[in-house]
């Protein structure tokens, strides 16, 4: 798909540049474990099928894929790979850097690793925006679904739960095993949620301790919510509510 | 107030650890324009009357504010200082750290420049809890007025708006020139709000550009929001729910 | 292909660590401007192809590949993108150290971008075997093809050369436009080359200065070489060598 | 007291830059054990009732306090914390920035942490005065009252000694618990002598060894010096004499 | 002798520099463990020789030395000294950007840490050329004696082995003690080489891990190679073979 | 003079540590101007010859000289280099960090750029005591001789002048031009002081600004103090006096 950055020569670039009216997308996902039903790499897949849906209708320019992020949690289980936030976003600055050299000044970073990532990514964006003259905006599903979730019957923003895992079932049914899929239910707990939906009172999110982090790993093989109320089909209408979002945001910033 | 560290020797520090049954409290604000009708100081006032409240009735040590934030937004006008994040954050960590060398486990950072300290606190909070084995946890007044705000009457959080005037009107009224203050109303703009306590489908919180910055402070001496609709009364209602909601945390972390 | 961490599940994980005796490839790139035949990605597809063919002989287990190099002197054309080398180096630090975490303790780092990376990536695999009790072996085409390079008739080494296109035609012919392709042949300075197969006295490799870089860029679209000469029957031998030495590598590593 | 910072709302910091002809004074202090009669916050209560005072009589601006330093040779004791010098110094440089953005080219740094503090506040003094076009002095107090030490018959600078005793006396009597302090005199070492006023050869000044502290811990409470020989009235001619020397300092830049 | 940097005057530098026609030579070299026939400062020693020689040729002007390198594999043994890669390159920056401010705008860095020291010297030397536009060569022996080191029948780089004993021999023969050398011949390995000149395919170099030092330390004091087969006229000859080089690429630098 | 690490090989550097009692010598010193009558490496010359004396007399190992300072005020004249100080502490750290684990626990530096540098090595020698469990000592021949200098007729320390001069007549004659000094005469200021031995209330030391080192310079060719009133007898008076007191220090940490 000819909107990947990657797949075009320099002068095919430039055209690219052109036609995308100066907008790159971002997709930032994680490599972490997410349950016994959903591959490592979820997140970042998440980020790569927004982006492409996307970028198809509005001529975006797709940047390649940031496969890591930050998941010092999930480290207790095998296959999760966290890289210190303040590295991922100076990593983060020199793409958007270098993409501002060629004329590119607006940026949509999509954030596959919902919640987490957008700590590091609004550091990379203020400085950015000050430094390099750009304008930058951040992409969160779990920001961007609060008009449908409730609708679709989800419980909260968990990990690996049935809103991630019917959105994996649409896009990428071939890496998802359901019937492997095992609930840890979420408890409403006084003054914390991680979903930014909530709407009572809540301390602020900080990633999840050692502790808990295993105690999770060993209930539900490191799921937290219901994965097993997925729905292909929920996660139909979830995807298309993301992607005209981001369809809006990406029309914005090209008549901005 | 013997509940701040600095007035304590350290035989009375032994003893103020025990009472505190090992909870600290940290205020963290800002040195920042706040409209005419606010001083500079606003943000670190409010975390310090929290503090100092929630102490008293809890026994929770308080350590010396932390004056100065991240505020890269409002530099447009004098009086405002900022500090770059990562600096912060490694600041904080160094507090925390000597901290746990003296016993204390437990720590609450109460935010007075809301929603954006939050950011390079959620780095600091992680990192501490995983490489010192503390248990932090972030209170912020933007967050933990959901179930107040719309009863209020207030409007969406802004800057030096009709909350935080309020607020300061009920603890800090000779600090507070209300016949200055000057209107900058918040239009709902599409997927786009500050205010945790919004609904709908959002983007993230990114700081103002200078661009936009400059704007407001035009428009209304860097108000957003409407001061001009601020009570004492309410006020009071407002801090006394943040107070509650401060001593339910606090007394969590006394028992865990 | 199952090989690739991100398709598989924890689970699927910790069996995939047991298949490929410990040992995971990660494939660096770059993408970068490669004249006016190659795709920018072309870096990072080859050290994609090339990890790919080598994991299916050897059960290695294959990381997400990083897109990203180091490539200050290419970002006179568009489509560059350069990441400070000391980031890049902590970044696949933390990799190595998040797998190091879950029982892979070696590592085969192939370099898409051939020569510039590995300048970095030394310093990576030095802290890592220091720190981590890891082994790490760095993979570069251009010193490993020097047995057979001379044999295809090939020049030395430049950028987007005859070499890098064969390979290209035979692996990716769909992204290669060789009819674009233009020559810039390589002539002989005295006591300098970049090539690791050149057998005189020479200076030590530097990434080109931005003037040098500029000249270039006019000269034959970015290219250094003579692409003309590519050959997709040569790119077979070419890249069939490369995964012959590839597997030894890995099967050494596995049985040391 | 209108001359903090904190206090005006930017239309009166405006004014009061003005008004101070540019001069800010930064309190530096330290949040450190200072024996059994004084409270941990002593040097910032210092740095602070000075800067109070001289401000008063020039009309400079007063920023708020920094009220931790560098202190890890007192972590031996509760209360203490200690912030790394590398850290302190870059905050330091970000406050200064970004006044000097406002207008204030002209600083006073009063460090209540004697001796230990100019060591990083001299980096940021020469670093700011270099990159920022400022001009910035170090008072300390240690280095300040030369002239009149010995003519009140004090010994040479400790830790909560006479001297810093008898100004708190002056100044926070209410913070000093006098009948708890315990004397740990001071003997003349070869070759080695914290006291800046000390005429005969020396060593330069290396905080203490944690082991070295641990003595001192152990022996008089974290004292160093004789602090049962304070007198409140001594302590009112040592503050005057620094707030003369204060003013003299700050006339001078403000005239220059 | 005055081309030292360090023994002029600055006026006489101001001269020193004209006479050189902008070129600086800067020696590079290391503290670390060579065996027990040859001292820790080897590898400075040769930097030095080589400049001084060279510089005696061209009237180039000489950096006082770097004595210290990156020699993390030989901490095994005493008197070893290493500085990490980041530092160096940070420290030689400087060093750089300081003199380019007088008017030297071109350097030949000379490496007497045989192809350890190049990996952080090309970081620095990238770095420079592009921020200070300063032009930089790196000039290693291992790299400038491909042509006469078959010829002069010595085997392949290592570490004291015949070739830098030859050549300490013919400068500085009062530092050897060639009776104690030891052999520890180099075996050929499949797909791996240290050396430069090595025609065959090959990983890319990285620091022996602790573990082989440990075992090159016990089998021969630290010596890879042969230093019985050592010489003082092949080593006049290999000196005059580099010497020869050094001038060309000086006199390349003065004349571009 | 085999007191010197690098001329050793590394079984002679295991006998030196024996002998030195584990002390180690490092001679700091920095490269700049100084004057129309010294040279360069005056600073650094100074800290060379004092430690071989010193070490004749005590058996000290001493460590190859750091060339380079931290000498930002004196880059308005050429030959000038100046190393950013976070650098040069790293530097060193290491530098102790490596011999620390050849068994070597005492350091004495001797810094020949007088005060400047001591800024610096004092927040390498509290983190090495504190991390690296060595004892670390700072001499500086201006905190060294307030004993003797205004017995010999010296005025205060300021720069290239009479002290410094008359110790290199003494020990480097043939690398001072003394008929090409020139006088600068130090007039007494208020409440500032760079010299130690000042009895007077005085501010801390900073670097000079730009514009005063400019003036500086253009005065008398960068000489602060009266270089015309240098003697080779008093500059051996002076000599002695030092190396006597390194002496006492050496003998102190050997017998510690």
């Amino acid at each position: 798909m000819k909107n990947w950055l990657q797949e075009n020569n320099w002068e095919e670039v430039k055209e690219l540049i052109k036609k995308s009216k100066g907008v790159a997308i971002i997709p930032v996902g994680s490599t972490e474990q997410h349950g016994l039903h959903l591959p490592v790499g979820t997140d970042t897949y998440i980020a790569i099928t927004l982006a492409e849906d996307a970028a198809l209708k509005t001529n975006a320019l797709i940047v390649p894929p940031l496969w890591f992020g930050w998941s010092p949690h999930h480290m207790v289980l095998p296959g999760t790979i966290t890289i210190r936030p303040e590295i991922l976003s100076e990593y983060l600055f020199d793409i958007v850097k270098s993409l501002s050299v060629h004329g590119i000044k607006k940026f949509l970073l999509i954030n596959g690793h919902r919640i987490v990532n957008v700590i590091w990514m609004q550091l990379t964006a203020e400085k950015a925006q000050r430094e390099l003259d750009v304008e930058i905006k951040i992409f969160d599903p779990a920001y961007m679904s609060k008009d449908i979730v409730k609708e679709l019957g989800f419980g909260p923003v968990g990990h690996a739960e049935e809103i991630e895992s019917s959105h994996m079932l649409y896009r990428y049914e071939n890496l998802v095993q359901i019937d492997k899929a095992a609930d840890n239910p979420i408890e409403e707990k006084e003054l914390y949620s991680v979903d930014p939906s909530y709407s009572h009172d809540t301390l602020c999110y900080v990633p999840t301790s050692v502790k808990s982090a295993r105690k999770n790993a060993e209930k539900a093989g490191g799921v937290t919510g219901e994965p097993t109320k997925s729905s292909r089909d929920k996660g139909k209408i979830y995807h298309e509510h993301l992607v005209k979002n981001l369809v809006k945001v990406i029309n914005q910033l090209q008549n901005s």
